[in-house]
């Protein structure tokens, strides 16, 4: 480490990619497990990062290259007052630490999040959730949080065997919501569902099958729901159907495999909010 | 040319990245230009490829490698009866053709589809349509597509400066609805309005703004409504919203920035599936 001669913003310089900080930085980024034991996750990009701030993250470390020191400014000004470190990196050890072909060149190590739980113990009830079971892809969960952020639906179960929510992919589709949702994961669907159900949840499992309930024929004005929806290719597991009340499904017009995951979680998620709209004029 | 040795599948092989069938083929999948001018684009993958020929699309050529050849074998013997020549390529070939990493090795140069016209004369009214103005991002552009064929909207408008359908992008997230749906290119804003309220539709500019008429509150099961949906970033042009009967925004409760694009306009076919299927029953 070495501070930079030529244009001296005033932090030390990283000009290394054998860094140690860097190297645990990237293997933030890379690994699942490494953020799970270093309770920890990387964070790329300007609006990320200040949105990781304002959400009120305790961010270790904060990586900046010196373009952008000129480029985004005043994103880094609410971070840098809230993190614990601050490096100038060199742009090939940013490339290094990103996960996108032209970044930014901003990265924060970030504590995680308190508002992401791994089990279900002690989970505060919210008037109506969403039930993600084995979702494989990190754009689509990212997707559908930043979704349920948008139509107030502020508690996500992360059910089975689903992808990493705090992935620099599942991070950035869901443009900072992941720091604000409440996020619960449990492996067991059968325990989620006893729990959820003693809570006095109504349990519905979306289903691609037109013999079903209709998702519009469901009054989500009255009561608390959870709507459970299952794997990209596989759906949900017949065990999980099981413990719902109910089989729900979203009437087509066209193809039935015609609605990607994240469309159909769209139009579900905006059932459950135009339901409680209703209700509440 | 010459046939493979090992493995006579029966067809030419191509072994040379500068075979001028396999250059042509390669520039339709780069330039929107080139797949306007030979009114022709390139079509990858085996399942793509298969719907393309159910669809009625007239295919020029049709390229494959072996692999493909041991591994999409049901879907090929669909392509290979709709199509004009076919050829066995190497799998260096194939990579220069292929948008994608790990490509399937099935190819498919296909003429322009009948149902995308390049002008608006002589469109035939369907009961909703969907317009879409400059939208930069293919893989949102073919996420519409496909949902709006799942929920039964067949006629969309691509207004101004859209990005081009035939892209591979937006062809591999329409999962073939490209094919299917009416589609129609219009540059003018004030060309398609005037002709759309000839037509008797009711014009809606979907903008976010919570000050506008909520989007449930149109009774898209009584007439003919179209739903305007801008760029990525900055909406709708001023005067296209000015040519519009109203303004009507998607009700969030979270941060107004929350919905994408694709998300967004997945709600908004939704709520006009919705409606009409309300009046059918």
């Amino acid at each position: 480490m070495k501070t930079g001669e030529k244009k001296s913003i005033g932090y030390p310089l990283i000009t290394s990619r054998k860094n140690p900080l860097v190297r645990s930085a990237a293997l933030l980024g890379s690994s699942a497990a490494a953020r799970r034991e270093s309770r920890a996750f990387l964070c790329e990009g300007a609006r990320l990062c200040e949105d990781a701030a304002r959400s009120g993250l305790a961010i270790a470390t904060c990586f900046f290259t010196a373009g952008a020191w000129e480029k985004y400014g005043p994103y880094l000004t609410e971070v840098l007052g809230a993190c614990g470190e601050t490096y100038q990196v060199e742009e090939h050890v940013a490339a290094l630490l990103s996960g996108t072909r032209n970044t930014q060149g901003v990265f924060c190590v970030c504590r995680w999040p308190g508002t992401l739980q791994e089990d279900v113990i002690g989970f505060a009830p919210a008037r109506s959730c969403l039930v993600l079971e084995d979702l494989q892809d990190p754009g689509n969960l990212g997707t559908i949080l930043r979704t349920a952020e948008a139509l107030g639906i502020g508690l996500v179960f992360l059910l089975g065997d689903c992808c990493d929510p705090l992935s620099p992919k599942a991070l950035r589709a869901s443009m900072g919501a992941v720091f604000r949702a409440g996020l619960i994961r449990e492996p067991s669907p059968q325990r989620l569902a006893e729990l959820l159900k003693r809570q006095g949840y109504t349990l519905h499992a979306a289903v691609p099958d037109n013999g079903s309930r209709k998702i519009t024929e469901v009054d989500f004005g009255e009561g608390s729901h959870a709507v459970f929806i299952g794997n990209e290719g596989n759906g949900l597991r017949p065990e999980t159907c099981g413990f719902c009340h109910d089989a729900v499904t979203i009437p087509m017009a066209g193809r039935a495999e015609s609605l990607n995951a994240a469309a159909a979680a769209t139009i579900l998620l905006w059932e459950m909010r135009r339901g409680t709209e209703k209700k509440e004029g």
